[in-house]
């Protein structure tokens, strides 16, 4: 199984892709698309779908996971992460792959067994987790391969449940 | 000019195309993109997107015009509402095509010459202004098309601002 994990925002997009055999992971590639905050607002969401859909079609994903954004406080800012989550929805919808989304804390625990890890601390973990020989970074990249270990994590699962009828 | 206005929502995305020659305005066609609540967030924002893709190939606007989103009060309804927002700014930018975007009180002035009227007051106007024999509905045609007539209106300031470095 191949994940695709993501950390969408419209000024940098984190994405990791996982590849699970069995209990084993392993990073494939990750990386983070960043956008020019002078550009109009259509131009940043094209930049980040056209790369999206770059790599939707060189991985070949079977899944990808993304992170249910905390949307306490700021209306604006959930707006703002709103329009690239809807721009990384949008291309994954449009290949017919399945998108799952997971908690802050359900992602820190399947990456450290604790659900109020640091940034730091999942980075390392990330980073152990996957046998990588240094933490990945930037933190969008670590945050969006920490998404896709815990689907891989979860995957069995949730497609249980699926088959169940229950929407994990 | 041809102007394409968008009311983007994940339940439903109006659209409305308008077409402006000197001060005449004329609606060319509008509707609604409705999808289903059942279905996972992905494939509602595919069918956003696939629907509006099919309507810029078809109308090949010169423009799109979107209402600013009022993001105050709830968190959750500003992400819903900017995933939406998402898809459809990424289909435009996919294309290269500007997104401009107003304040409903710039639209409502625009429409009616009041920044307060109320939702059956701007279907009225639109139906007038457009010279239509019945007011569009559903209404968020009718906002659709709103937008499209503020952005005819506005179009050759904005142009003007744009041509003076300002970003209207």
């Amino acid at each position: 199984m191949v994940i695709l994990g993501l950390d969408p925002g419209t000024a940098a997009t984190g994405w990791g892709v996982v590849s699970a055999e069995g209990s084993r992971l392993r990073s494939v590639d990750y990386g983070c698309i960043r956008t020019d905050a002078h550009t109009p607002p259509e131009e940043r969401l094209a930049v980040i779908a056209r790369a999206l859909d770059g790599l939707l079609e060189r991985f070949q994903p079977d899944a990808v996971a993304v992170e249910e954004v905390y949307v306490g406080g700021n209306p604006r800012t959930a707006l703002a992460v709103g329009q690239a989550r809807g721009a990384a929805l949008t291309m994954a919808g449009l290949r017919h792959i399945a998108v799952a989304e997971y908690t802050v804390s359900q992602i820190k625990t399947a990456v450290s067994g604790y659900g109020r890890a640091d940034k730091r601390q999942v980075q390392l973990m990330v980073g152990a987790v996957l046998g990588l020989a240094e933490p990945p970074s930037p933190d969008h990249a670590a945050d969006a391969l920490a998404a896709a270990i815990c689907h891989a994590g979860q995957g069995p699962l949730a497609q249980r449940l699926r088959a169940a009828g229950v929407r994990g």
